[in-house]
């Protein structure tokens, strides 16, 4: 009797401290990341009023904070990034969803774009007018086609089809945006006056100088990495322009050991292929993240003539947030192994 | 008198001289390299008859000798590659303008895209119907607008305000290509009798099963690489689909190293970025360009479930053909530096 109290009582020290051990060691060795941005431009001091600084504030803590659970709770790293930029979709403040830019003809067309670095899975759309959330329409491209890539009428018909939530076109416009359209229209008036038909649009590409593009990447519990991509694109856009946001290895990309979404001036991140590059001179050029990205953003990309900057993550939860204009939404939560403080950094200037 | 007399037969002599040992050492220290390829897939000997195979042999040879030419008269790889992909656009043998395949509407949606390897320059087009050769227009995108990519009405409304040659639809169908269809839809109802709106057009992907996308890359006398890229995507397609081809790094790539452009199951070159990881290979890995290739064509690309091949040309005029699939419609010209000789070779089956 005696030895069997004993026995008990030690299986129910053990289960205890079972119990007590085993989820400070859980929260001691696990790792992960999570960076996001709301855009990259001529974001400065000067012409950013105390509310609208925080009230940016608000909205980038507001999806570190849904990330940071998802993340903390084991979720995958590409289930967090859609959550993540869907979050941002939703809030009128960025480039993406509801709140988008206007093109030329006064409309809306988003393009998202979401890869899964664990086995190179990638969707995206480029051009949709009536897709509440593209980024969770990039992800059915992904897991419920043999495609990569739907763009237009067909990318919507598709949407409908399985379900996703569907808005009139008018549903992303803000009273901000269509003043931005129209300063961008007088303006390409004022520089153009004897161009009803300006050649190709081109004149008027720099007015609305803030891209408005978000993203996610993430490392999760599991080690894998995922990166998404969201955008309204250019103010006054027109002739069908696709950016980088929707193309994988330009505005995004994910592998085994690098995620990155870009934002900038879109056609530069094409022909640099950004995304990619970045990954690669990781991989192959057996350069750190830190490095690969600030020769990528802050040398490379000037020199060829475009600006903007760039979120990522690798394996080992390391962020980078390099940029080279004025400034760029942006911030990152990082757990690392070892350590149960959770790191958080939010902010929008360059200093 | 006779001093002089002397003089000038000397001068004479010299002038001769020149005369002849100039383009023999032009000829001696030039180089140059063209690579071509009319698509991936099934091409078996068992499904060609001979006089299809030397209508295919006469095409590549037809396109080798406008690009040699060219080449030879010293024109910029840019202008080579552009010239050559319109040639075999006009050849209705080849998936690409004319003669491009039927999407599940019945219609014909071309895609192409272009870059110019001395300044990352690219452009490209997606979706367009009615631009007689889609090549062009993306070089118009690249040269003529601050863009990279334009799609579909968007492209077209570009192309016809600046003068580029427009036909109907129908001008790129032929009899094989609507046959082509036919089976395809039949194949379809065959495999899914109860899904009259089959999800995302997923089934009838591998019907048929050739790839016919058509491409050129470039090394000139000034030591300038190109390459381009033009194709009319996968028979039945749908959604707006788009595939590798217009997409820079993906499809087409070209840097001051390596030129690219690729064929084969597009899905799979957009999440592999294939193009551009050759070339990343060849600048960070120190790697050889036929190793890069062999190694993404031959095991990474069937690792992930994928098939195809590319084309390639490097600083040095190597060029390679690697591709995983039963046949590709290839060839290249290449004249190397010290030797006389212009090496031809021309060929569709793997032995």
């Amino acid at each position: 009797m005696q030895s069997n109290a004993l026995k008990r009582l030690l299986v129910i020290g053990m289960v205890i401290l079972w119990n007590v051990l085993c989820p400070v060691w859980a929260q001691r060795t696990t790792s992960y990341t999570l960076v996001i941005h709301g855009g990259a431009g001529t974001i400065t001091r000067a012409n950013m009023s105390a509310e609208m600084e925080r009230a940016y504030h608000q909205s980038l803590q507001r999806a570190l904070d849904l990330g940071e659970k998802m993340l903390a709770g084991g979720l995958p790293a590409l289930e967090v990034v859609e959550k993540v930029v869907r979050l941002l979709e939703d809030d009128s403040l960025f480039n993406a969803g509801k709140g988008a830019v206007l093109t030329n003809a006064g409309e809306h067309e988003l393009d998202a774009a979401i890869m899964d670095g664990k086995n190179l899975g990638a969707g995206s759309v480029a051009g949709v007018k009536t897709i509440k959330n593209p980024i969770s329409a990039a992800r059915a491209v992904m897991e419920k086609t043999e495609h990569v890539m739907l763009s237009g009428s067909g990318a919507e018909a598709f949407a409908r089809q399985i379900g996703l939530e569907m808005v009139p076109n008018s549903y992303f416009s803000t009273e901000s945006r269509r003043r931005g359209l129209k300063r961008a229209l007088e303006e390409e008036k004022k520089n153009t006056p004897n161009a009803p038909q300006p050649a190709a649009g081109i004149s008027s590409v720099r007015v609305d100088w803030k891209y408005g593009t978000v993203g996610a990447v993430a490392l999760d519990q599991q080690g894998n990495l995922a990166a998404a991509t969201s955008t309204g694109g250019m103010t006054n856009k027109r002739y069908g322009r696709i950016g980088d946001a929707p193309l994988i290895g330009a505005g995004t990309y994910a592998d085994s050991l690098v995620a990155v979404s870009c934002t900038g001036w879109g056609e530069f991140f094409i022909r640099m292929v950004m995304a990619k590059s970045l990954a690669d001179r990781v991989r192959f050029g057996n350069q750190s993240l830190v490095k690969a990205g600030d020769e990528l953003i802050q040398i490379a990309l000037p020199a060829l003539g475009g600006d903007g900057g760039l979120i990522a993550v690798d394996r080992n939860g390391e962020p980078i947030m390099p940029f080279c204009t004025e400034g760029m939404y942006r911030g990152y939560v990082r757990k690392e192994a070892g350590s149960d403080k959770v790191k958080r950094v939010v902010a929008i200037y360059k200093d």
